[in-house]
């Protein structure tokens, strides 16, 4: 019997015993060790055979905890990529409906919003029953961080002078943090020293900022689409164009369709979610990038690349699009709200050959950014807090994107596809095409259910059958409970 | 003898004791009582006579504290309302050098700016000498104000509930900081309520979304001339045009300068400062305020208020125009960072018939403010704090006004006049024309003195030869002495 025969006999074994529910989706495999015992084999043997499973997608490797079954999404599929036609550039208009949910702060959760509710410390709430039974939920792991966060910008508050209240921070924000800032870029291939960057109020400020500098009145931008709203929101407000280039729920943007849009249109800039897009949490691949630098370079084009999510990758940070940057059109556009708090208000923009002009914006619209917070984030950083924060952080995403799919898995219909990614913090599901989330949108919050309907990541209306579902929290009986009540709205 | 004699004798006895310097400048007169004995007359004698010279502008009544004799600058005088032409509307470019001066923050000091220095905790500076110095000097009373505002902050930060840093904050800010700020406007004649203000990151951020909100690019803003340089850098960046109206360093804008630009030119928005504007610390009058208010109903206006120093008044707060405003068209833009912190980056809009655009504009832009920090301030307004602060603040800005006058009227020389506002954190000084205070600036800061030179608040070249000078913080041997070196550079 050759090893071969023993790797792939192994592998079909193992195959049987997943299919059979010999192991369940989520449960851990034996470990190496105990498989080589209890099958007589080498290690190397159950290695390559663990890993033909896990390149086949029905095995995922836990760094230190073994090898775990995932839910065989392969029959389902991932949204496919929409092969609409581009629509020619045109002033965005988002409708007032819309603009409502926006406004509702487009939930990363299905329970109504806590805000002003439990948020408002100590309070009573509407929602105590579910209140109390996440707050159960919250994992001590993923508090700690945020505690020990807090603790670092009470300090940095009690060790101001006596009289830095009398002083603005410096425009381009606190030193220190952005020192952090780019030892943590340069750890991915970025160059990018404490000088080029400036801190903002978040990163929806920093893609204001990044586009103000590098845009005019009516100048035409190409996203992603689906893709974030916020941009689109910006777009409106900045009176600029948009074309929506076709975005794959797995490799996001279609850079040939980004191609054909630049042959054809004079387009300025180009937003891009290299790392885990809000809505698909599709990461662009390697060769996606190269095509887009060059297309950058060959139509000079503005890349606002938006990384919120980059540091939110399970399996390790993919580098950034700005760290292949050679010609500095690259605009890194990120902040902390997703990666740690909503609630720092600090986020940051590497502006390249634009830094100037974004320095002086952020200068004029709003002079400073609070020094004590940078402080007390910078110190935490320089501490090893936020990357023990991460670990966590990544790990329990990872836990509560896996209920997720297991959840849906089993209890939605089959015909119902969506993405796994690998960060970040949603799905993004596509349902039949009768479906329309956006008019669901009412019904669901009427029985108590937040959903973030398809319509919102698009001015065009490809995406009223689908809908983004987040794994921000974990799936407690009252989620698990809410999912059920909108599966039962969705099928009206 | 009439009591209208004796009143008249006192007078003239207390003028000749003035002149006289048998009560020097910065002294106290003798109190009522002490006078009623000496000089064998009435309660109501002494006080009559005390109140004339008052009005007189030769004594200062200090609440609790007696009444004290005042520098003799009527024959100085204030600068002189400029009385050049309105200058054709243009678009706002400022010239590099301003822009310099302008992004090294148009320093409220005239030693070396401390950012990066001092304000590092902890670090040896390169002013060490003069930096231990105005430790020593910094009030005790001003910085309890600042330590229980710390502690406020620190307070809401940790009590946080644990998912709170999953949430951003509602678009309009925290409802309990919005409520604080109504109910302290209603106190001053507005009939705002929390739901018509919205947080910002400061008045800067407040200015912008309030243009952004009443023009599109292209529009003739009209200003106070001179005026602020932030609302100059923001004209420039939006594409506004502006024309500049001449004001007066005691009574602010020249309405009827005003209506004749508004009778040439369609002027869109107006911005004004009705209390202690930078640089001159004029107020607006009664008087004045009810024709804007009338040319604004009369020329659809907006008028954009700028309220930062309203609560800066060492006699009181003066009502902000928006308590007159009947149809809803000031919006209203202040903050915290002169009053109380530059740090703690929170500022308001009350925006009246534009609210809905503004709050659309703050959420599209920066998203949220950050929850604890307002929190903090809501509770630290709430327990009385902002107000015992604040009564201590004025007090000893009063005392450094006057410190500053003092010293201006004992060592300058008499061509230079100055105004002596109620108010604010600034004198405004006119020189002789030969002299050009933007030239002068390289020359003082080599050798270790800020100045904010006239040319900062134009875009014309009317106020070469002006010079703000701040009395925010004490005047201690080292600025002393650094006036001594300015007056050298500037004599050259």
């Amino acid at each position: 019997m050759s090893k071969a025969y023993r790797y792939q006999q192994l592998e079909s074994w193992l195959l049987e015993g997943i299919t059979g529910q010999r192991w369940r989706v989520g449960e851990r495999l034996p470990s190496v060790r105990d498989m080589c015992r209890e099958q007589q084999v080498s290690k190397a043997t159950v290695l390559h055979a663990y890993q033909r499973l896990e390149a086949r997608g029905l095995l995922e490797a836990r760094p230190k905890s073994g090898y775990f079954v995932l839910p065989d999404v392969a029959n389902r599929g991932a949204p496919h990529i929409v092969s609409h036609a581009i629509v020619a550039p045109a002033p965005v208009t988002v409708s007032d409906v819309v603009m409502d949910v926006m406004d509702r702060g487009a939930a990363f959760d299905i329970l109504p919003e806590l805000r002003g509710l439990e948020l408002q410390a100590g309070r009573d709430t509407l929602y105590s029953r579910s209140v109390d039974q996440n707050r159960k939920m919250t994992s001590p792991a993923n508090h700690a961080g945020i505690t020990a966060l807090n603790r670092s910008i009470g300090r940095a508050l009690r060790s101001q002078s006596d009289r830095a209240h009398q002083y603005y921070d410096e425009p381009a924000g606190d030193a220190g943090l952005r020192e952090q800032l780019a030892q943590r870029y340069r750890r991915h291939g970025c160059e990018s020293s404490a000088d080029d960057f400036c801190i903002t109020a978040g990163c929806q400020q920093s893609l204001f900022l990044a586009l103000m500098a590098c845009c005019q009145r009516g100048d035409i931008v190409a996203v992603e689409s689906p893709g974030f709203y916020g941009v689109l929101q910006l777009l409106e407000q900045l009176g600029l164009q948009v074309v929506e280039i076709p975005a794959s729920a797995v490799t996001g943007m279609d850079t040939e369709a980004l191609e054909r849009a630049l042959q054809q249109w004079s387009i300025r800039a180009c937003v891009v979610t290299p790392a885990f897009a809000t809505p698909t949490g599709a990461t662009l691949p390697s060769a996606s990038r190269q095509t887009l630098l060059a297309l950058a370079d060959q139509y000079d084009l503005a890349l606002i690349e938006d990384d919120i999510y980059g540091d939110l990758g399970f399996f390790g940070r993919p580098d950034p699009l700005k760290a292949q940057d050679k010609s500095d059109r690259v605009i890194l556009c990120s902040s902390f709200s997703k990666s740690l708090s909503r609630d720092v208000r600090i986020g940051w923009i590497e502006a390249g050959r634009w830094h100037h002009q974004v320095k002086r914006l952020k200068l004029v619209t709003s002079l400073a950014s609070s020094r004590f917070v940078q402080q007390g984030l910078a110190s935490f950083i320089k501490d090893g807090g936020y990357d023990t924060h991460l670990r966590r952080q990544r790990e329990q995403l990872r836990q509560q994107r896996n209920e997720l799919v297991e959840f849906l898995d089993k209890h939605w219909p089959k015909e119902i596809c969506f993405s796994v990614p690998e960060g970040g913090l949603a799905l993004w599901l596509q349902l039949p095409q009768g479906i329309n989330t956006l008019s669901a949108y009412g019904a669901a919050l009427n029985k108590g259910v937040v959903i973030t309907p398809g319509a919102l990541f698009s001015s065009t209306d490809h995406y009223r059958n689908c809908l983004r579902l987040s794994f921000l929290h974990p799936l407690t009986a009252s989620r698990q409970e809410a999912l059920k009540i909108l599966m039962g709205v969705l099928s009206h």
